[in-house]
């Protein structure tokens, strides 16, 4: 498993991006929000996927070239089109509007639709702390494939339609940070857990007759994911696919076209009084449960978001650890396009 | 088990609130509230509180005839002082205004510090569903008594913290609803399984000592509410406290008064696309789900608030069931302060 420094990956992504296509601009975006994802943990949303978005550069779907423009917009809200090009970009001018609607009124949110994937979630709702606020994330496909059954269902209804809230933190320490799925599991792990052979635990899938398994063959024999918490993870998955699809208009994307969407809020702390007293609420929760004692098993009580924050300092530090599959394809794809690089010389 | 008139109730608990002081106002406001949450099948939030309510007016923890008020605004957002009045009263207030916020720029939210408990939290975010605005609440409270563990953590360092989505559907008919506490189940619970002597299922409480238990004694004997679904609702529940307590500057209320604090954001469809083209992708998400086989066990898929459309259309025709016990503590409430009603009669 090779260890590959922050700087070559990101300047490796960017090589690779450009040569098939991308402007420095777009290529630049998308390779900071992969190596960001790999940066914050999570490997499935980081730079392993270079190798799908060069492919589908190659068959025309993804547009590397394109630029998101803004359809629509009122002084509180903003709505995005994709544009088709890497779903990170369309992202992060969603982020960026909804933050700087906020600056304005003291709440803002925008929303995206015909993005090719939007990446880590966790980002967009980190974008707007960056400027102090508050930030809601959802994401959704308007057309599926879908992967997860509703509860009380045996079929693929649904996304895995994640979400996340970001809280700044005070004195620009990384940021409280909620970002999950709302399927029981990430997709990605079934993936990890196939190339593992080993069995998934209980609660994350069904087979193809509806029926609970462990066996994650079942999952890709055309069984499902579960909801996350049964009805609890079902109910915000409609929510999410409701405000990520619904608001942005996502069903004017035709089919076999991409289709995910995006909704962002942000909520400025001084809309409801001295931004000190917020940060020091903040501050005291936080404090609160960092102080708990630990339960049998664990070493001490996190934060959300502090996962993401370690990782983030480990690999900054040692390198982004990444599959030898992950690397190889990446390095095929690199030779594929021409692209020379120390790091795969 | 007697089974009360919705009418009934609602003029019975109206007439126990203004004989312990509320003004006419304060008591048809909670009231409806109440008997709300009985309708909607959250009994736990719905009348059998009005003899507690009654022991703190007693008491002078709650003032009957107080009035929330207004204590910031800006264009988009507002602060709301509970006034240690019933925690309903503030609620719709903050509700109201969110929403109203919401009709003049696409967004609005409140938030509200120093309320005695705020009820039903569905019931608030229903509030900006009446306006065709989607609409998010949350609740915490600022001191306290916590009852459920951090994720890792083994102590009591957290409320139950619920929160809500509501989407208004097409034509009138019930929103899609999202309401549930962050803590593994609701405290009503507990004590339902205390009363029938059962055990409650694994993941919901630990012991004193930090060890996962069935007891439900164990629970009342020092023991903790686990978060649901582990670290996924841990998050949330810390999300949720920092929008309800944090953002109202719930800090300001001394420890031993009442402290209910509570966030409510709205968001206008017609500010990023034409209202329609919202409400058919609402329609179009909702066939869909409801479309899906059953899975094993399920008679139907339902979406999520359907459960409390269908408790809400039985007990408007039937009336509410209510246990002897919570019967039998109305009715000595009612005596105790003279009032005659013909329910009681």
């Amino acid at each position: 498993m090779p260890t590959v420094r922050v700087d070559d990956l990101r300047t490796l992504g960017e090589a690779i991006f450009r040569a098939a296509g991308a402007t420095p601009e777009n290529a630049a975006g998308v390779t900071a929000s992969l190596v960001g994802a790999n940066l914050a943990g999570h490997d499935s949303h980081g730079v392993l996927r270079i190798p799908s978005c060069i492919e589908e550069i190659k068959q025309g779907g993804l547009k590397p070239a394109a630029t998101p423009t803004v359809t629509h917009e009122t002084p509180a809200t903003a709505v995005v089109d994709g544009g088709a090009t890497f779903g990170q970009l369309g992202a992060r001018l969603t982020a960026t509007l909804a933050a700087e609607k906020a600056k304005a009124l003291g709440l803002g949110a925008a929303t995206a639709f015909g993005c090719a994937h939007t990446g880590r979630i966790g980002e967009w709702a980190e974008t707007g702390t960056q400027e102090g606020f508050i930030t809601f994330a959802a994401a959704a496909g308007e057309h599926g494939p879908f992967q997860t059954v509703p509860f009380g269902g045996r079929e693929r209804a649904l996304g895995t339609n994640p979400f996340a809230w970001a809280i700044p933190h005070a004195s620009g320490a990384p940021p409280i940070l909620l970002d999950y799925a709302t399927s029981a599991v990430a997709r990605g792990k079934l993936l990890v857990a196939r190339d593992a052979g080993k069995a998934v635990p209980e609660g994350w899938i069904i087979d193809r007759d509806g029926q609970p398994t462990t066996d994650v063959g079942d999952f890709f024999a055309g069984g499902a994911l579960l909801p996350f918490a049964g009805h609890k993870g079902y109910a915000m998955s409609v929510i999410v696919e409701m405000l990520a699809a619904g608001l942005s208009g996502g069903q004017r994307t035709p089919p076999g076209e991409h289709d995910s969407c995006l909704f962002v809020a942000c909520f400025a702390p001084s809309a409801f009084g001295p931004a000190d007293d917020f940060a020091a609420s903040v501050e005291r929760i936080a404090n609160r449960l960092a102080e708990q004692p630990p339960a049998v098993g664990f070493e001490m009580v996190l934060l959300p978001g502090e996962p993401e924050t370690h990782s983030r300092r480990e690999r900054e530090h040692d390198g982004v650890p990444l599959a030898d599959a992950t690397w190889d394809a990446i390095m095929r794809v690199a030779r594929e396009l021409d692209v020379t690089h120390p790091a795969i010389a």
